[in-house]
């Protein structure tokens, strides 16, 4: 394993004190590094908390700032934070206006998000969003039902931006949840990641093999399968992710089309990607009217990425759109 | 070889119609696909335009749009564009202020945008930087003296507001030299990149070997060397381009870090980078006042990173500040 660190131990908290320097103007880290958050607050405003295992950035804290999160907790290496981090952040920056969890659909993250709830001992209203947009299996290694993947950018950009608006903590639950029911998303790998602390590839893959529904820790998806082109991937994705979000076959529908990195494929491949899936999607009759490419939701260095469609109504599209001024997305301010 | 293409030949066709697709607010293909062009050009102002090998995305199309560069001509991976590219996107964004050329200093790209200069027919007023910000050799496998790589940001950012403010063409080609002069930059590779139309990596690298001064084609550096960590490769290369540079030893400087990945490299390796180079830096009584990490000046799969630094003077910094809004690189707008 080679890598730029310095011990596996003392990977994350150098990054975290880096990424907290380097972007300074828009957030700061809370005590003993359990939550990175936004440097100005909004007063009034429901505060946006999430959070999980590193090693997906710039998920999570990479979208602390105006028009997006108000807090990311970063666990371990693809472990959840704990809820003694959760409510320290909640404390730091509730608003009085209730706090929003956007949680992915993971065993470890639910059951945490869960306790700090409970846990929680002041007078704070919170709700929370699951975040489950992965259609590739209905159940795996770490999570009962489906996983959440990259479709956490679309629901925390678009509840984000309605919480910046002046929505309530219902409101932006049920906003969060509409973004969930409309985002479907599927991903594949050409090669395995390697956690630090582990030191050998999570899994193996053969010279001409990939993993078609692979999930953001390298588990396993649907099947092995050999390589072939992106134009045959890009039909495959597009295919199930529109058979599950039923919106073929219904006329025109409008959708955010979000083609993700998953750390180690280049930016030429990925718009070869976004090329094909957008052309399977035409040719289906749906309008891609917001895109996305880039390494947002990432297995730390795997290669391969991940399809996610939304089907955008005209509010979720005001929304996207909305100003956004984070460390890794920003956009109208 | 696994990458999400359709073949090698198509592949950079391809990601440029996607490219253009997900992006046409911004950006826009001229004919033959010889060039990216704004698709709002600023009357009157200098027309900046650049080019060069594709395989480094986002460098240069992604820096297409307000604040930065005019053009970008995309040659086929790691090989220059052709002159009837570079005068076709001349003839496109001249806005009667004139051309400057950024150029990084290989021999193919030198001698082509020489070429372009030449046989240009029109009145037009052309001029040329130069950038050679690399200070790990002195010369290499495709240049005669140092070579351009990351730093190429920074010089087409910080030009890219002085024409944007309206500065005529002799002073953004002079602020162009004083950005190059002020900027020095070093890489490490930890594993080799691979072409497409080669299908097998560049060069080999051993289980613990990494390459220091690295090209971004993969070109041999200073030496091969044993994997270490962090803090002492970003020793290593804070030390190389301060010696360099000549900034240490005469009291507070300021500077810009960029911090750039090569494409395969995680965020969060990135950020521990910084938080080394970034210490290194003060313990030598230099201030880092302005940061950028990120896979900006990419080598196709390549993983590794290199450091760069850019002495900062007051009306550099305001420049670097100035909004900017391209596909890879927005703010303030």
């Amino acid at each position: 394993m080679k890598k730029l660190i310095n011990t596996a131990d003392a990977a994350l908290a150098e990054s975290l004190d880096g990424f907290a320097a380097a972007h300074a103007d828009l957030v700061a880290l809370g005590d003993d590094r359990k939550f990175v958050r936004r440097v100005v607050l909004k007063p009034g405003k429901v505060a946006l908390l999430s959070g999980g295992g590193s090693g997906h950035e710039p998920l999570h804290a990479g979208f602390v700032g105006q028009g997006m999160l108000d807090a990311a907790c970063p666990g371990q290496v693809f472990t959840s934070p704990t809820p003694d981090q959760m409510m320290a952040a909640a404390e730091a920056v509730d608003g009085g206006a209730g706090v929003l969890f956007i949680v992915k659909n993971y065993e470890g993250d639910v059951m945490n998000f869960d306790m700090a709830r409970e846990m929680d001992s002041g007078d704070r209203a919170i709700a929370t969003v699951l975040v489950d947009d992965d259609v590739a299996v209905e159940a795996s290694t770490y999570s009962t039902g489906r996983r959440g993947v990259a479709g956490t950018l679309v629901v925390e950009k678009i509840v984000g931006a309605a919480a910046e608006r002046g929505d309530d903590l219902a409101g932006c639950r049920a906003m969060g949840e509409s973004v969930n029911r409309a985002t479907r998303s599927m991903g594949v790998a050409l090669t395995s990641c390697t956690v630090p602390a582990a030191g050998k590839p999570t899994f193996q893959l053969g010279e001409d093999e990939i993993e078609i529904g692979v999930g953001i820790h390298g588990e396993p998806g649907r099947r092995r399968a050999k390589m072939t082109d992106a134009n045959t991937l890009a039909r495959d994705m597009v295919a199930a992710i529109l058979d599950d979000l039923q919106v073929s076959g219904q006329g025109p529908e409008e959708v955010l089309l979000l083609v993700n990195g998953f750390g180690a494929t280049p930016l030429m491949e990925l718009y070869v990607m976004y090329h094909a899936a957008r052309a399977e999607l035409q040719a289906r009759g749906v309008r891609v009217t917001r895109s996305l490419v880039g390494n947002y939701v990432t297995s730390l260095d795997m290669a391969g990425c991940s399809l996610t469609v939304t089907a955008l109504d005209r509010e979720m599209t005001a929304l996207w759109d909305a100003p956004v001024h984070t460390p890794a997305l920003r956009w109208g301010c």
